[in-house]
């Protein structure tokens, strides 16, 4: 029996408010501190690792956390929302985005069809479509074959897509997968399109039109934009679209696209790398047998966040300590730092992943909650970030616990060495070093050059950022996210926050205006 | 005569803090938030306009502010900033970007020249090399013009830059001063060298290197990756590099430039895209003459950014309502979100300025301080935000206060016009109705569709994003960060904090580790 409780009503969490915090500078210094290293780690899918070392925590706190988890049900609401039951329960709807990447309990029936099989179909039919541009077999008016994708989408359907191509470009092309290349049309600014239009050949091009609801502003701007530079090419702008959208949208069943893929209300767009929204962009970039690595990568970690023991689920545990952070310590930020520059556009993906998920003031049963949830997200790559933000990390009046991401070994196998070392190994010393230095600090006399230390931080460390590695990655996220969620007790799926702005943007638009919003229209001369 | 104190020893701080604060959603709503939105607005640079209506201010806090103005001097420590005085007190220099782009007082002697005249020669040649380049009298060894610019740098020297590639490439596109386009090379991780090569002709590619101490390690390893690459297509590597350094840097004299540009240790990192930094790669993508407004919009806001009256000095103004927010009511974060896709990299260029800066704990004289410091900075373009993290923005649990931009016109001139407007229009209307919705927000009886309001938020506006707008932009937010530096008495423009982790990261590579550091040294196979 599954109850929903707000989260200063579990006494694990009162527990934990009286409890001692841990002087993470002392607990990381000397053998004490390597053993620390060596214990708290636990592994992910597709060979990564989740340490923990560095962070606030010790085995009193972690034994808390556990209590906590099996307090407020983490598990079992997990199995709840993957069972099928209606978990965004603002919206009525079903959360299965698990679903599309494979399944983890019981079959579920909804708008009379098995769900898995049905993402499986689309995917299928992901696979036919990529497969036959590739080999020849679609091609344009002039029988000549596609060499770009263009993907118009927005939010969910550009972001998550956007990061999961750049973190995988440079491996397709050093793998001998890499098919065509992608571009990314997203805002509503006309220069985005333009820009775009600009620098691909629309003759060669096939677009991916991405919109559940059918009816996003921005998307459909953009589309008729791209159809406007089709036609003027003297193409026939039906033979170079495809949709990918809900079957019960304006697109499903237009004659304007080539084909059309399908996805449904139960997943939400900032969780849909793994259905066709990714789908029909990746596979057709990367070829479909890298999308399915991604998918296992995904369906891997995924199992392992079913998992009750919260040393054996990174997931969860990553969520636990980030709550533990947000509302015992009170850290109000969160930067994810990706030593990869393949990863470049990963953080801004989480930031809308966790952001829009946890950015919310009431409980999933419309109740103010007295206590702070999702935390700001932002970060770059390192070693980038070192020459920029990380000043205000290491010497600044907040404290901001950090994500690293690390990996032993680059993509593209191109190196050189310079004093003695290659860039490669340059870049695994500078992690390591920089997640000692936020820990443990520096005494030095002059206080302008001192390092108090203390600022937490983990790491994901592996091999090589494959595409399994990239699906454990997000799985990952995914999970922390939904796992927290659940924690705070709020409704991690819907995102009524975005409503009031196209409201007023609509007034704008018609002139109904009035008092500030009449003079912001007129001061932008609208 | 000027004193620095601390900000909680100033009289009119105090008072703010014991003042009464504005009820933002009662004072922008009907006929009185129109006024406010007419009243609340200052003139800058290159017909720009920073509007502060939606800030959590009235006349009364104005008023406190302007004080605090007076009694921190800080129109005094600009005067004494530009007029040469040692104003980085921890590394005992002068603290000179200003005169890049004009001369605001004195005549400033240092190292034996005029510092003002010394820049304009740098640029002077910057913009002979550039035309050179242009018209084909610098060649590669085959007698074939350059086609692309590629920048080698770091922090600094690649993302103010970079930023400012990426506001003017379409606009130059559009206007027909594209010379050639630039690329940028900055992570020590080697697939970042290795795709940018990958991807150009490296036969009709010119690279500036830029390191103001010739001992960048990550710049250093990727001039090494790139002189691989052209000596393996049979180049010789010193027809196709320049260098932007000091004169006393190792890189100064070498033959192995095409030729060298100087800066100094009176600009820092984060300061310099308006000097020989940004110039070189600036110059050669859209030649001198668009570099030269860049300039002269920067030195128009500079001389507004001299003004003693806060009505007349919006950085200044920016600036105190900043620490207002920070050190009064408490916010943490400011989101920067431009309704530009042209500065789509602007907020992670003001990301290093603000942070690098402003985040730190110990005031000038190094001793602690007892009030927090510089905010996180992070942002994104709109409309691509709404679709992404705005959700928090408008119903998290912590207020953000947020800084608009946005422009009455695109860029390059296209456009289309669905649903009866342009997406120019829809653009605009976008950021008018955000601002208004975060500010007055909307009661539901659904606590879930709630907006409480009370986000407060600032835009600055104009016709266009040209280069005089950028250079304005740039400009305020550069004086913004330095008067909030002089507020707060800390030093802006040293930055201790990034050193341990240099140190830490040679110890790495030397083997010379223990503890924590050898852990974490090991779990990443260095």
């Amino acid at each position: 029996m599954i109850t929903w409780n707000n989260l200063d009503t579990i006494p694990a969490y009162q527990e934990l408010q009286k409890g001692k915090t841990v002087h993470l500078a002392e607990a990381m210094t000397g053998e004490k501190g390597a053993e620390r290293v060596r214990k708290y780690s636990v592994p992910m899918a597709a060979g990564l690792v989740y340490n923990y070392a560095a962070k606030q925590v010790d085995d009193e706190i972690l034994k808390s956390l556990a209590k906590l988890a099996e307090e407020t049900q983490l598990i079992e609401k997990f199995q709840a929302l993957y069972n099928g039951e209606v978990i965004n329960t603002g919206e009525k709807r079903k959360v299965l985005h698990h679903m599309t990447r494979g399944q983890l309990g019981e079959a579920v029936v909804a708008d009379g069809v098995d769900k898995r099989s049905f993402y499986a179909e689309q995917q299928k039919k992901i696979a036919e479509l990529a497969e036959k541009v590739h080999s020849g077999q679609i091609t344009n008016a002039a029988g000549e074959k596609f060499t770009t994708v263009v993907q118009i989408g927005i939010g969910g359907s550009d972001l998550g897509p956007r990061a999961m191509y750049l973190a995988l470009e440079n491996w397709a092309k050093a793998n001998n997968t890499f098919k065509m290349e992608a571009r990314f049309i997203s805002n509503v600014d006309p220069d985005d399109a333009a820009a775009v239009l600009n620098t691909i050949d629309v003759e060669h091009s096939i677009f991916v039109l991405v919109s559940k609801s059918g009816t996003t502003l921005e998307t459909l701007t953009n589309e008729s934009f791209v159809k406007d530079a089709l036609k003027n090419a003297g193409l026939d702008a039906s033979r170079h679209m495809i949709a990918v959208t809900s079957e019960t949208s304006p697109l499903a069943k237009s004659d304007d696209y080539l084909a059309a893929f399908f996805m449904d209300d139960y997943i939400g767009g900032r969780f849909s790398s793994t259905s066709g929204v990714g789908g029909a962009v990746l596979s057709l970039a990367f070829g479909p047998e890298v999308f399915a690595r991604f998918l296992d990568g995904a369906a891997e970690e995924d199992r392992l966040a079913a998992k009750k023991d919260i040393f054996a689920n990174p997931a969860m545990l990553d969520a636990l300590i980030g709550v533990y952070e947000r509302n015992i310590l009170g850290y109000q930020n969160t930067a994810v730092l990706p030593y990869s520059q393949a990863l470049s556009r990963f953080p801004a993906h989480l930031q809308q992943l966790d952001m829009e998920s946890n950015g919310k003031s009431v409980n999933r049963f419309g109740e103010p909650v007295n206590y702070v949830t999702g935390p700001v997200i932002f970060g770059e790559p390192g070693t980038n970030g070192q020459h920029s933000f990380y000043q205000l990390l290491h010497q600044g009046t907040d404290v901001i616990p950090l994500q690293f991401v690390g990996f032993r070994n680059n993509q593209m196998g191109r190196d050189v060495v310079i004093q003695d070392s290659t860039s490669q190994q340059k870049l695994c010393a500078n992690v390591a070093a920089q997640i000692v230095a936020f820990a443990c600090g520096k005494a030095d006399e002059d206080r302008n050059k001192n390092f108090q230390g203390g600022r937490p931080s983990s790491i994901i460390t592996g091999d090589c950022l494959t595409p399994e590695a990239l699906g454990a990655l997000l799985s990952h996220f995914e999970n922390k996210v939904m796992f927290q969620g659940f924690v705070w007790n709020i409704n991690s799926f819907d995102q009524e926050g975005v409503q009031l702005g196209k409201v007023l943007a609509k007034k704008v638009l018609a002139h109904d205006t009035e008092g500030a919003l009449k003079a912001y229209s007129d001061l932008l001369n609208i």
